[in-house]
């Protein structure tokens, strides 16, 4: 089928797919169809009737605004997508959302929209080719070897995420990734010369990446040559394609273009100036034949790894039952049997490290690292394969993460101090909702962190985290409570947990007195449970043994109480109803919460007249003990508050 | 004085107080002392007596766990601490902390900590300097003429936030910036090679800084040269100083000695190597004089400017009281008589282009922009100027905001969507920390945004940034209550605003039915007000129209209630005890809240057994109506959810 014919498709579904919705983004559709049409065509391997085949060529629209081209080009590729699908564009549970959810559409390997994340997304997915390529060739297999495309705009390069995310790449010389830059000079506010005057090409260069550039960027033939050249590189490569925004239309050039609908007239326009008089969601005849043709070469792709699969088990059962399980993102059955246990009292980042050096003993598939706060956050390991020294970059590590449980195979982990999880929002949001399991490790959780003071010390962090929708936050109460965390986080299929630990030495809780430590797996559990208590305490991670003590002189005046450790409420919510009434008793009327956080949302376990015992202000910088004392975090100033409220 | 003498006083004191705080950085001090003191000493003007002296050079250490030797300097250089409050450091309500707090100590003039974001206060700072300096040079007065001086880490070179502001300040040509680079390669994970391995001045050079090197950090002639070459180009400059981590001591160029004190043999041998031979906080006997005169230079100094600001009072008198008042941080005492008022209905992110426009007709001061979404958040306004076009660098913009209001005289503002608020959560954290008057403009305030999808949609973001200490969170219901908006945000003097705006068009509320919108600057107001009232809902923004209507049903049905507009939480709790009470009327049972966002804090209000119309998950990709209808956010189903709840 004449290529040119095909753009021209993919050009005039996404213009009918935005004119239909009165909504939506046309501007790169029309610019940068070519760019990803000769991508699928040319270059990449893939399979539309198993999009999830695991030696896939990965393609990431990091401009996600340009969903409408991805969605034709799927289609014309011949994804499980139909032209009802694209009329249902941005419409409610269509398959064809807004921006691309990876969650909702075959063959769309990112959720993109929130600028740069894409990109490093795509950066993630070529670390996850690489780990998985290395470690099979070192066992003597070449059954892992696919590529990263990602296709990226202005706004996804002016973004900082896309400087750290690019540094790290060529770092690790990540060869399998080309990023393809859709050079219209145009953003949302005008010109970006507006606000930009970089030489791009030269920070990519900086990088340590392979870079070249195509001027008039619809020349098919000479982009078919870059492109061929630069995946020929030992480097990450970046290839920037001067384009047009609105190509075509009457608008062509125009930030107008960028994120309305054409209107019906310069829709028409557009379809005489490319020469198309198809009917609206009309595709030539020889399309079909076209989609036939892909399905074909891309069973027949799949069908030739499959026999080097066979081969790989003919080599190897052992080898082999190991890839098939990564691809599965199963657990080994005994995981779980001999979790570290703990007599010491130490901090739990500190139990945090021994407890990874066991699951990394056992799962091939456990890489990650810190934002150069390794042994700070206790994700120190001795294998340094399976570490990514992400450096001083919080965002792209959470969005790198994000890209690797994209990828499949892996159980991606990263670690900062809590505070700093400010630094990557919008990748934590974004692994919660695409559902990835990515596991975030954050440490110095509370101002008991001491003299580093008010920047380094979370306030509204712990909450802020718990507000995102199917994100669990797990903050353990001791040592043998980490190992526990990690179970969680490790057993849930459906979404992340950022594991939440303390610098301090805690001490370990007495399980002979206590329930169990494997409490925790259903996120909360009575730690204390007098019958008709007359007050009920929630409380979490250090300020447990806090609350412990003074839960003890309380019992010692005759009170009866139940003390609960909350360690994850999102889970804890997840459980049997009677279970959480029983543990939340909403009988009880005198209520507490006793963490340091901002604890406004404690209310909905303490209701409007209960008591907590929280930080309203930024802390302080002093010695641990100092700045507790100073907000009321002792023995006796709790005692003595809980005292006062229940003589209320 | 001799300067090593001096130098070596500044690492020999900062080693003290690493060593009596047992805690700190001891590897950056004596790594760089030497660059922060040519600074101070050869090339900056300031008046140790009057830190705020409006026309003085500002420095900002970018790298702010390296806070030890800025006191020392500061000390040196003969401002207001003292011996006592250098052994006072990182203790609790110490002038000294861990990590500079601009609001704690003399001659700090930015807080830092979190990396990066010294780096993109120092740009803001330069960015005020050129439009006071330039609009008073249009006026005919050459009388704001200073330079902004960073010293930079590694870390903050590694953040991407790094690239956002290097990226605005070559495009804004901002030429009397300096950033030095200490590079040391070394972080916390060991040598900096470990994730990085980018050419670091080319990626400067890339966006048109002047870049230089020094590969003998020590020479200090050379580094003077250097810099006076670098301050003299017409651009923005960076300077690479090769240096050594904990230069001179036994753990010199190991990462051990980034944060963690040397110890008393270390230490020792450290001033053995630096031929130091006085006590712990012992000073040389010229330390004295040359703080008396640097002191006596510094007042020099600023009585040369206080005859220029005669000067220039004598010229005009009304550019004088110009900047008289802008230095003062004073608002003229008519502003808020004419606020624009409105009678159609429009969105709250239309009506905030009007209100935008009127006061920035009044205020030479306001200036601000947008991440590249002006129109779409209603911040486009018609004087070039005044409006910085930030490019897709929410992050940079949020620190840069923030550079702009510790250098004082102007009222910056900055916006974004609401989402994306996510990107720059550290500065909106620093802004409220450090108590800047900065106002953040975030539209597209919820799921009605419609069909960009769950990726553009806030869901946990009102109540996340609701939890940020001393930060105001101001959700107006209609076009008159935005105005009054603004007010707030002007009027408060001690920490940020965040404005919430809709997307989408609201009705005008009556106000011949309910009270005037300037109710809001109470934070909260009863629209309703029934006797004895069975019920109590509480809505912000765009649902307060929901709840209006729903209310009217009801009391239809002879039910009693309350409607509160909950505009802004923080000022309302503000208020006092008594018309807070009055407000929340905690007698009344049956409480509700209304809001587009997971809205568990609201507990607060309505207590445990309340009811909470909100949202629990990520939003949809769909025509406004179809979402909000798909969430039960319509006029009968919020109905029916009260009505069955008042049955309960």
């Amino acid at each position: 089928m004449d290529r040119n014919l095909i753009i021209n498709t993919i050009r005039a579904l996404s213009i009918d797919q935005v004119e239909k919705a009165k909504s939506g983004h046309p501007g790169m559709p029309l610019g940068a169809s070519h760019i990803i049409y000769l991508l699928f065509d040319k270059f990449m391997k893939f399979n539309p009737a198993d999009p999830k085949w695991f030696n896939r060529d990965r393609f990431v629209l990091s401009a996600g605004h340009a969903s409408a081209m991805l969605y034709t080009t799927l289609y014309v590729m011949g994804y499980d997508i139909t032209i009802e699908d694209l009329k249902a564009f941005r419409q409610l549970d269509s398959k064809t959302p807004g921006h691309p959810e990876s969650f909702l559409t075959p063959g769309v390997e990112a959720t993109t929209g929130p600028l740069g994340q894409g990109l490093a997304n795509a950066v993630g997915m070529a670390i996850a080719e690489k780990y998985l390529r290395t470690l099979f060739e070192k066992k003597g297999h070449k059954i892992i070897d696919h590529r990263t495309f990602a296709l990226v705009s202005d706004g996804d390069l002016m973004e900082g995420i896309s400087s750290e995310a690019i540094q790290l790449a060529g770092h690790m010389c990540l060869d399998r990734l080309l990023v393809i830059w859709d050079n219209n000079g145009i953003s949302i506010d005008g010109p970006t010369s507006l606000s930009w005057s970089e030489d791009v090409l030269k920070r990519f260069e900086a990088s340590g990446w392979y870079v070249d550039s195509l001027e008039d960027g619809y020349d098919l033939d000479a982009l078919e040559a870059k492109i061929t050249k630069a995946i020929s590189q030992q480097k990450p490569s970046f290839l920037a394609v001067k384009t047009k925004i609105g190509y075509m239309s009457p608008l062509e050039g125009k930030n107008s273009v960028h994120g309305a609908p054409l209107g019906p007239e310069n829709a028409q326009k557009t379809k005489e100036n490319l020469g198309w008089n198809l009917s609206p969601f009309e595709v030539p005849k020889e399309l079909l034949e076209y989609r036939e043709q892909k399905i074909k070469e891309g069973q027949r792709l799949q069908n030739l790894w499959q026999k080097e699969l066979e081969n790989l088990r003919q080599q190897s059962e052992e080898d082999y039952i190991l890839l098939e399980r990564m691809m599965a993102g199963e657990i080994p059955k005994d995981l779980f049997n001999d979790l570290p246990q703990f007599s010491e009292p130490m901090a739990t980042r500190q139990a945090n490290q021994k407890v990874l050096a066991y699951l990394s003993s056992k799962l091939e598939e456990l890489i990650g690292g810190s934002a150069d706060l390794s042994e700070s956050t206790g994700v120190y390991i001795k294998s340094p394969e399976k570490v990514i020294n992400f450096g001083v970059r919080e965002h792209a590590m959470g969005a790198i993460l994000n890209g690797i449980a994209y990828h499949g195979g892996l159980l991606p982990y990263g670690s900062t101090f809590l505070v700093f999880s400010d630094y990557m929002r919008t990748p934590i949001r974004l692994s919660a909702m695409s559902g990835l399991k990515v596991i975030y490790i954050f440490s110095h959780d509370s101002i008991a962190l001491g003299e580093d003071g008010p920047t380094h010390q979370p306030i509204e962090h712990l909450w802020s985290l718990r507000l995102i929708p199917n994100l669990f936050v797990i903050r353990p109460a001791d040592a043998n409570e980490v190992a526990f965390a990690w179970q969680i986080a490790i057993e849930r299929q459906d979404g992340p947990s950022a594991i939440i630990l303390s610098r301090q030495k805690l001490p370990i809780i007495d399980r002979s007195k206590f329930p169990p430590a494997d409490s925790i797996l259903k996120g909360a559990y009575a730690l204390i449970e007098d019958e008709n208590p007359e007050l009920i305490i929630f409380s979490t991670g250090s300020e447990v043994h806090l609350s412990i003590e003074v839960a003890t002189k309380l019992k010692e005046l005759g009170i009866r109480l139940k003390l609960i450790n909350m360690a994850c409420i999102e889970l804890f919510l997840n459980q049997p109803k009677d279970y959480i009434e029983r543990i939340l008793s909403p009988g009880v009327k005198k209520r507490i919460a006793i963490e340091l956080s901002q604890g406004t949302p404690w209310h909905k376990f303490v209701g409007m007249d209960g008591l907590i015992i929280g930080l309203e202000s930024f802390g302080k910088s002093a010695p641990m003990g100092d700045v507790l004392k100073h907000f009321g975090f002792t023995k006796d100033e709790v005692f003595n508050s809980i005292t006062s409220y229940l003589r209320r």
